[in-house]
């Protein structure tokens, strides 16, 4: 629980300073001024009084209650004014002193020393390194931090890895006069971390909607884990920075971490319904509307204007994003009919026409709330000078209060001149945008938000396929029972994955020439022919792979060749059934550290060596996390077939790729496969996998 | 020349009204209020004065000069002002009233009459159903326009198809504090047009870059004409909307025009270096950076910060845009290392730390200018609290004035507290921006019209494919000679590409399986066969393609075969040589109306149907614009060469575009042709056309 950070019962500063420059005075000043309702204590050995607040010479020393304590000397005296925390009883402190992990060397040895005294006295840290924590609930109106943007009561929460990137985020939602509930920037993060600030903000009652920025995870796992209970109940906006490979280099020498985590953190993301974000601008502009707005229960737009190109605009933009703009219901037409001028528009887009009047505004907007064909309503206003635009805007007002559905508005004028109108607007909780694209993908993430967590939040977690524990542990021994070889021998790999019903081509693995042919004369020619050995990984480019093979005769010829060729690994040889059609397909999966495995799936061959057209998820998948990979591949119309092809059966893909799910969640100790190819068939008719290369941890 | 649009001498206001809300009233007021420098003339029968200036009942009888005169009454009476406007010898009217062309029926005719009467008398009209015109020139200070924006001075000018787009666009760069140049928004543009403002807009010195917007191009040829020959003096940025199906209806329902035209703008904005964007505030704040940077001479960025996330986020921006982040050469770490902080970074991005100096962002940016490894300079700076900042901005700006090299400001900071601050930085002329990303793209923008600029600009105009005049003429009789038939036969058709020296696989065209036989005798097996009749467009799809024929028994068969099956059409039969390995491509050429021909080319089959990677450019094209077709598809590493492959003869395949690009400049009567697919072999091994269809005009 961190109520002593964020709702503290007394706030200590230790280093609490009269020179202006000081970040112990701009503490002092900003809880002063922006009214924390606590009590306020400035330790300062030399001086009895601090910005005319009494101060004390130790923090042991302060009669009543500290539940935070800032520190802000210098970074050698922190561990004696940790003690003298404890000795106060102190809860929390926020180091806000730099010279730790960041510096290196000694820095680090003096982060684990504060660690320390902070675990043996049960004292939480925040930072060090770093800026602080913000809370504008009235009730406590809390500014722990040395910045500058003012503290205003709002329903978004702020929590963000770069202190900068916090503060022109705060900075922004202030100029949009959108407030801020929390703030958190936790610079070092030595022991209060990014996921247990992000759960706290998750049961807050007044956060509406969480903005994160992250530079970089250090323990993924527990961040999803918070995350995507969070996400459940509110929605998260996340900015990931770094996300180039020179981005990540700046990260490394500004954080010193470096992992190449994007594909990670874009698979985290997803899964939790974290929406992802790359700037400042939309994160802020789509907050503003989470915060005020319900959610969209589907995805048509109603759009309502009284100029036409803005309009545009915005159905460009919204169908871009996947909104769609439907008709409107007869009777919905009618009423405008009714109640418009002859030459305004009442198809979607409604144009009311400049001219259009406060009763147009309120009757477009009723019709679309009662239109069930409209699930939210972009409302634009251009003011035109001929217009009593604050009787539009009361009109609009009056009609949207409380409506069920989510309006956002674009409001285009002067804004110093029309100061009134769109306070009025403001004042019924639509959130007034500046230009119809902003408005329309800020509605456009709501949307997709809203259906995540209709589609995704409410399905039962886990892979949906059924394994007996005994089936389980077969696998689990055959992995175990390989030799320690990196890879895992072909019919071993094949064996694993008939274990978990994945269809394979038939096979047998023989050493001789005549085994060969029986195997062949089982499988039933054509057969194809591999060499079975660990220090072959890419068959097809060493050559050690021979398509095609027609009967007896052929099959000599080629084992004759290939054991010729590859004497020097003595191998064994893998004849396969060669399947005829279909569509190559590529299923893997891969470990991540704490994460667990990422799966992906891809178009073979040149799809995913030229385009790089795959589609990632993190094990365990659900159902429908399967079928949203397949289809979210650029290739997908070759799935459902095109001129001339088709199709593949996607029903078996996906049973394939649930089972690769299972399978290396069963056997952690597989760090990475891959099948490819796998052929998928017709629709009905199934896939069959034709290769696999399975690659162990090294302690197996 | 539109002297008498924008600098007119001498002003009427036919229509000219005390009533605050009529539009006469407003165009009065604004033309008084910013101060219009030549004489305001209202035309009001019923008052001798109106807003305090003498009106004079008629044109006709005002006493000094009236280059430019308002038309504000009703639509009816508008042909009566146009008359006296006549007699006057008004050079310009501004019809602002609407119900003309946009309302159908009588409209339309009544907007015949219009232009009848202006052609009859030599005046000029801009609009009608229109807003306006505007121009900052303090010589002029015109407000010809009764919309609501301040008229500010600057060098950024905008001409927009849409009204309201136009105002945000316009509002947005007064807030931003960068002003316009020069404005105009013309409605139904029965007269002045769109190229034609374009052109006066690129001729004038006040103007450093003009922003356009597009909703419809009536003649797109004419734009193109003229927006090239801008584009290569001052940059052109273009927002073009109704790009999705959608968005083009809207389009058409608000100006009745409906044109497939998405891919035809966008080819035309490539070949006339027209920077295309779909976002207000995106491409205002572009404006912003070309109104008063110098351009950059190269993509290398330098990036100097005192907080490291935002750094990050620019870096990340800049790389997706292309541009590169370069090390600094060690003179310049030397010289920076000397002067930072101990913990500075001191590679790029420079980071001087949050308590960086003026000194160390004057030695930054001086280092960074003095870098012959960096063309431009993103310059962040957070204030804070801390630091004078004033004296920093002063650094800046000193040390960046007349810089050589373009420097864009990231300024992130609460702008009430910090307004001078702010006020110095813009007042070197560095435009300062909210966030990283903002600038980053702004800078991308530079830098990518500067090379194209460079590259482009310079060029050669016209196909570099030299024909003489005899081979043009028995191309032209050529296709002249095929029958009615929409496609040109087979043999033709590839007749028509050998005159043009295009390679094409060995064919022959027989009737008779006798015929066949020898010609696939010269030949050489395997052949290809293909029923050659104009009712079968789609060989493959309709089974009439058969390949791989090993033999003259073969070959008989499948021509009885296809004789029977195709017998109803009477069918010749086309004999080709089988292209063996290479890659498949496709070519394209296609008639857009007065545009010209739109050049394609995409890699065959699967790339072109499902994943439309294909690029377009305008013939005639330059050797430049046809490389950089060929590298602009996503699949290009298949060209290249990737694992196994060896890739494309690339340089052949140039050639092959630039003489398709020659083949239809020279006979416009092909409305489309399709070399689909051609084989291109290994670098040095050419292409050959495998098959090809071409379409005629109706007329030929």
């Amino acid at each position: 629980m961190l109520d002593p950070l964020f709702r503290p019962k007394g706030v200590a500063i230790i280093g609490a300073s009269e020179r202006p420059l000081n970040i112990g005075n701009r503490i002092l000043r900003n809880l002063k001024r922006y009214g924390y309702t606590g009590d306020i204590y400035p330790v300062n050995p030399k001086s009895p009084e601090v910005e005319g607040i009494k101060a004390y010479p130790s923090v042991s020393e302060v009669p009543g209650q500290v539940d935070l304590a800032h520190i802000v000397i210098r970074n050698s005296l922190v561990p004696m004014a940790m003690e003298d925390c404890a000795k106060k009883g102190v809860k929390v402190v926020i180091i806000n002193t730099a010279g730790f992990k960041e510096i290196g060397g000694e820095g680090v040895e003096l982060e684990k020393k504060v660690v320390e005294i902070g675990r043996k006295h049960n004292i939480r840290i925040f930072g060090p390194n770093c800026q602080g924590v913000m809370n504008s609930d009235p009730e406590v109106k809390l500014y722990a931090n040395f910045t500058f943007t003012p503290l205003r009561e709002g329903a978004i929460s702020l929590l963000a890895q770069s202190g900068g990137v916090g503060e022109i985020l705060n900075n922004r939602l202030l100029e949009l006069d959108a407030g801020v509930r929390m703030y958190a920037s936790n610079g070092n993060a030595c022991d209060i971390s990014i996921p247990e600030i992000l759960e706290y903000m998750g049961e807050d009652e007044g956060t509406r909607v969480i903005i994160v920025h992250i530079e970089s995870l250090a323990r993924p796992g527990e961040f999803m884990e918070v995350a995507r209970k969070v996400a459940r109940k509110k929605p998260i906006l996340a900015m990931k920075t770094g996300r180039t490979e020179e981005g990540a280099k700046a990260v490394s020498s500004h954080t010193g971490m470096l992992l190449k985590q994007d594909i990670a953190i874009r698979v985290i993301f997803q899964k939790c319904g974290i929406i992802p974000f790359t700037h400042h601008e939309e994160i802020c502009r789509t907050a503003m509307a989470f915060a005020s707005q319900p959610l969209p229960q589907g995805r048509n737009v109603g759009i309502i204007t009284n100029t036409g190109g803005p309009a545009i605009i915005a159905t460009d933009e919204c169908v871009d994003a996947g909104l769609r703009m439907p008709d409107l219901t007869d009777a919905t037409k009618a009423a405008l009919k009714e109640t418009l001028f002859p030459e305004a528009s009442i198809s979607n887009p409604v144009d009311v026409l400049a001219t259009g009047t406060p009763e147009h505004y309120a009757a477009s907007i009723g019709a679309m709330l009662g239109d069930d064909n409209i699930n939210s309503i972009l409302l634009h206003f251009v003011t035109p000078f001929f217009v009593d635009c604050e009787a539009v805007a009361t009109a609009i007002s009056n009609v949207a209060k409380d409506a069920s559905k989510p309006i956002l508005g674009v409001v285009m004028t002067n804004k110093e001149n029309w100061a009134g109108t769109l306070e009025i607007i403001r004042s019924s909780g639509i959130p007034a945008y500046d230009f119809p694209e902003t408005a329309a993908r800020a509605l456009a993430h709501m949307t997709d938000y809203s259906q995540w967590r209709r589609e995704y939040a409410g399905e039962k977690r886990g892979t949906s396929v059924e394994m007996s524990l005994s089936s389980i542990e077969k696998a689990r021994q055959l992995v175990r029972s390989c030799e320690k070889g990196e890879f895992i021998p072909a019919d071993a790999a094949f064996q694993l994955l008939e274990i978990y019903k994945i269809p394979v081509a038939k096979y047998a693995v023989a050493k001789t020439g005549e085994e060969l042919l029986n195997a062949a004369g089982q499988i039933g020619y054509p057969v194809v022919l591999k060499v079975d050995s660990p220090e072959i990984v890419h068959k097809t480019d060493e050559g050690a792979l021979v398509l095609g093979i027609e009967n007896d005769e052929a099959l000599r010829e080629q084992h004759r060749n290939l054991a010729s060729r590859f004497s020097q690994y003595n191998p064994r040889f893998l004849v396969q059934e060669q399947l005829i059609g279909g569509i190559e397909v590529v299923v893997g999966g891969k470990a991540e550290g704490d994460l667990g495995h990422i799966i992906m799936f891809g178009l073979g061959g040149i799809y995913i060596e030229v385009l790089r057209d795959v589609a990632f998820g993190l094990a365990p998948l659900t159902p429908l996390e399967a079928h949203r990979m397949l289809s979210s591949i650029k290739g997908r119309a070759l799935l459902d077939g095109v001129r001339g092809g088709e199709g593949a059966d996607v029903a078996a893909l996906a049973q394939v790729i649930l089972k690769v799910s299972r399978l290396v969640c069963d056997l952690p100790e597989i760090r990475e496969m891959d099948l490819n190819p796998i052929i998928a068939f017709p629709p009905g008719q199934g896939a069959k996998v034709a290769d696999v290369r399975i690659r162990k941890g090294t302690r197996c």
